[in-house]
């Protein structure tokens, strides 16, 4: 006995959840600026549904991805792994997609057609997305399977890549085969973040290889459960720099390497894409001289999610800090600079320890303002 | 890439819950004492599953009941209504029962067989538990179900009886095929809870006609989200007042009419069992003479999730409230009482508002205690 | 070294608890409706500082009314009692209401000069307000101080009526004393509510003798530690019913009676009184049917911060609750009316249970709404 | 009409912030660990009262370092600038010491007798504490009050070095007055922090000048409001490695410069006095290899109030995480270690960025443990 609108249940929740999320001035919605040039897209591309080994309808998933926020998903199943194939034939491998599309329908949400190839080590899986028909990838040969993937257009990214239970050290390592696969142009990203994991050494070989860096949720029972939503977690994501919001603009982006993984709270990217990202997400609202001082308070706004933790590299003490600041979830701090004589304009400049553009290794990230 | 254990979650969403809800010290757990003579038991045996039309595996109902701290559910899916059919053929009615089974092994959890026969008005809908083969009740005559059913062992029960989408009115009504079907002893309870609605009208009926009273989710998506679990809301449940916590003592305890349904933090029962339940509910820690008064502190607590409205029947006037007190969920409160004059023993008499025993009609509840 | 300046700090303050107070929308700003024809002010008249018993400078009161929001303050010091008289010999008796009106200028706040006249029983304490010179009260016979009270222009109330240690009981009585004083046009007043204490008994005094009902915290120590104001908590406030924000406007006003009593979120007052305010505090927002039904859904508006307690007196019952409805501070709330046909205008009852008109008695108080 | 005893007042107000302050497992508690050889004493021994530009009597000082669980408190009046002279004559500069030693009888709290020596640059404002008669040290000469209060047994320090007005850059210098006074043995310590102030320039001068640290709230109005308690903030603090608390204990600690300055939570001291703090403050539970993996989770405990902010040294990357991990207050993490093989004991290696050895310069702490 259950009539209830997907968009009324949506709101509903969208508000039980911002009224207990008090950490989050934002609620469960996750919220990046664009940057120069890009709208930054809100992407979890690595899912799954009853229609592999998920234990949720599609409908779930697109009405998880609305309370997120998200602009984009993909129901990866697993081609080979079926377990639930008793109850479910599924003799067309397209059924989840399907479903999807229909129920994100009339939500701005966008539903990318992927499969995901599951083989033993040193294959492991893969993700195909941007696909036209799953039921073409059902071959034994994994090989054969990328290329008719890829005869179909699709973006192809390697999963959990130190996961292969051979692998009992977890450190993810380019083997031979993926070598080879990105050399033939199977292979276009990795996964830098998926689930609870993250992989530094995922990070420097996209960073070495060229591969688009991927955060993934790779859910398979509910995300408000396995990512403490209601305490203010989230999923995994990828963050991708689009010409546009459409399916297409997605595609363009991922192929051009411009995404930023963002797993719990902190992100990892590139350089030159993290620090128009970060300069985006932190902005000076004001610089002010305090009366009779040479003291300039800087009010910096986070107009994100994530929680900025920051060295100052500016070369200034600070009167109400040491040199390590931390900037909450919508938060608005307050900064106060010894700049030692009035200047007319402030230059900021902090480490930002809640990113990385390698492993270890931080972006440093600049504002400039005028001083009143 | 999941192979997180059910026990390792379950705890780990217990804490993230239990420390985000502090309105509810305990949490989502749902807490209710025992009563003399009979184990309280917290059932909740009208949901859906992918089977029918919900949307998840039978895994999420088990998991989701382990941390509302159920004692039994059971799976009631709609035998006729199959709108995932085309992906679920379904041929063996059994198969959700068959899954929960198995989840729910190990994990004290109690799941009953059950099924929701359907039909349009005057008919309704009405769940049979207990029962041991679904497939057998799949004839177009729906009698022949409920007698296929009654040979079975079943309790059968009428679902949300107000709301035929003929009865624009919303009105639960006694229709003669009901009558007859209870003088044909082939429906032995009503729910007065489902889901979002609460029936006055088929409180009454359960009252004129020796029926057991059921409260039930009717859950189609997610506990969590439809009933605001985040910000301390529950699903609405049947307290069932057993010899036993087995699904035998259930059974019995069901056919003995012994059950108060629990929804929205009110209780809806029987004067007989609200009396002791609501006793064992809140009691009294301390009764204490303030120095050199002759003002009684009367210490209650509240052992429950439950959050109780009362009005003050002892006699007395109190000196910190007027004559109405509410306790919240797990709070201790201090009920000051000018007794005049010293007394060795108080009774405490309390009109319960946050629980009924009939429509616009409140349980009378007493507690004594020797007062210092 | 501090110059903060005491509106930066009020408004810091405020947000802060706004932010920590979720199940308060309004923070620790006390919030009721005007009336019609009347101003609601929110007014705390018996309060301490350093200047008889109190832990605070006259400053403080002043912050604490600003964060709450009050309109009017009294700082009622004991003319008597004197435990600092050591270090603050306080020959000037003024001192309190001239230190606060400086440190109020500016803010909006009225400050009402006042002095607390403290005996032992039959006679107990009593607060003369408005008046203007507390030096001139200090006679030994304290019958000789309320008519020099009143000579200045003095409303006088007869404080925690049911106090003086002397009577074990805690229950007000109305002695010969204290008819006399009443007769003699001396006592205009008398706290219905005092710090933890509420006084039924005083409240029958009121109505039998038309003295203003009177609600104070009688703060000695700090106003957030004794009221759990980081909990949700409030003191006692006396709401005056003024035909201006004046101090002549608050005068007129409870020379005329025009008070209601809040206390631990529950009202006390006159019928007549009530039934407005609570007319104005829960709002109809909208009355509308559900599709295809004859369930008229209405949304009511909580505006105040306290919470409302309402039993159904409709005639018609409810769909989503029993008879007994909660609205807390700043809710809306649905209530789903079986009005068993359609019709154009609805008429919404409620006994309120969380208002008292006489002790154990709760206003009726009907709302008219046109239904679509 | 208030008789509430201080103790039942304080249990109560505890109980409320715990509950609601859900960030801090330990409500407003302060909670640091001892180190080898040391009690860890908690100190704010700059305050102000209505004896000198204070808002409250010394009752509430003595409240409000109970509910925070301090050790010692002093009570440092301006002994020069009495604003409220008027009103409180204070001919006897001891009071404020004397009311609060009262007060804290019987609480457990140490009240430290002391007085601020008030002058305009350079001199400034030093605190002598340990004093024995604050009336001694009001002669115009600043530097014969120091002498008389040297030959007291006092211990005395420099409060707000970068404050004077005329220092526009509020950047502390140690001006050659102040050398003067370090050779003549005049001045002990020196504030790192006051009230919403942390001077980096300060600690460099306490590291070059062999001073003790000292973290205060130099509160005039109240703890709960100027520093955010509700919110989760707290007052700065010195920490004292003391023999053992008592007075004489923090004496002897203080002269030989064993403290840690907690400001905002962070630390700020001398790295030998930092790492065995920290070492105590977070501790390892435990450190187990997952099943058929090299990775190894240790399970850290956050045993204070400080957030503490970790960079990896350990030479080993973690599964769950980049460099930066954050352990809030009263926190369980845990950290997956890939240790590329199984070993039998691991040293987990962090610079530790919330706590500051000098300006930008930060403590490298390791911990040991047993591999299972």
């Amino acid at each position: 006995m259950r009539n209830i609108v997907l968009f009324v249940l949506l709101a509903f929740c969208n508000t039980i959840v911002a009224q207990e999320n008090h950490s989050h001035s934002f609620g469960r919605t996750i919220i990046f600026p664009d940057i120069p040039g890009y709208k930054t897209l809100r992407c979890d591309l690595h899912q799954h549904t009853v229609f592999s080994d998920g234990s949720v309808w599609p409908d779930i998933r697109v009405m998880e991805a609305l309370m997120d926020s998200l602009d984009a998903i993909s129901l990866t199943e697993h081609l080979e792994y079926q377990p639930h194939k008793q109850d479910i034939p599924h003799p067309d491998r397209n059924r989840s997609y399907q479903i999807a599309l229909r129920e994100a329908k009339n939500h701005g949400l966008i539903v990318i057609h992927g499969s995901e190839i599951t083989r033993k080590a040193p294959f492991g899986h893969c993700n195909a997305i941007f696909i036209t028909d799953a039921n073409k990838l059902l071959a034994d040969d994994s090989i054969a399977n990328l290329r008719e993937a890829k005869k179909q257009g699709a973006f192809i990214f390697w999963n959990h890549p130190s996961w292969p239970s051979e692998k009992k050290d977890r450190v993810a390592v380019l083997t031979d085969l993926h070598k080879m696969l990105i050399k033939e142009k199977l292979l276009d990203g990795i996964e830098v973040a998926n689930d609870q994991s993250f992989y530094d050494e995922a990070l420097q070989i996209a960073l070495d290889n060229n591969l688009t860096m991927m955060g993934t949720s790779d859910i398979h029972k509910l995300i408000d459960w396995d990512f403490g939503v209601a305490k203010g977690g989230h999923r995994p994501l990828t963050l991708v720099f689009a010409k546009e919001k459409t399916e297409a603009g997605i595609k363009e982006a991922l192929f051009s390497r411009r995404t930023v993984v963002y797993y719990k709270n902190f992100l990892a990217g590139k350089n030159e894409l993290l620090i128009p990202l970060i300069q985006q997400s932190l902005i000076i609202k004001s610089a002010k001289y305090k009366d009779n001082t040479d003291v300039l308070t800087v009010v910096m706004e986070n107009k994100t999610n994530a929680e900025f933790i920051l060295q100052n590299r500016t070369g200034f003490t600070f009167q109400n800090s040491h040199d390590i600041v931390t900037v909450k979830p919508g938060d608005k701090i307050e900064i106060e600079i010894k700049t030692m004589q009035r200047v007319n304009n402030v230059k900021l400049s902090f480490e930002i320890l809640s990113a990385v553009k390698a492993p270890n290794s931080h972006p440093l990230v600049s504002w400039e303002s005028p001083a009143e």
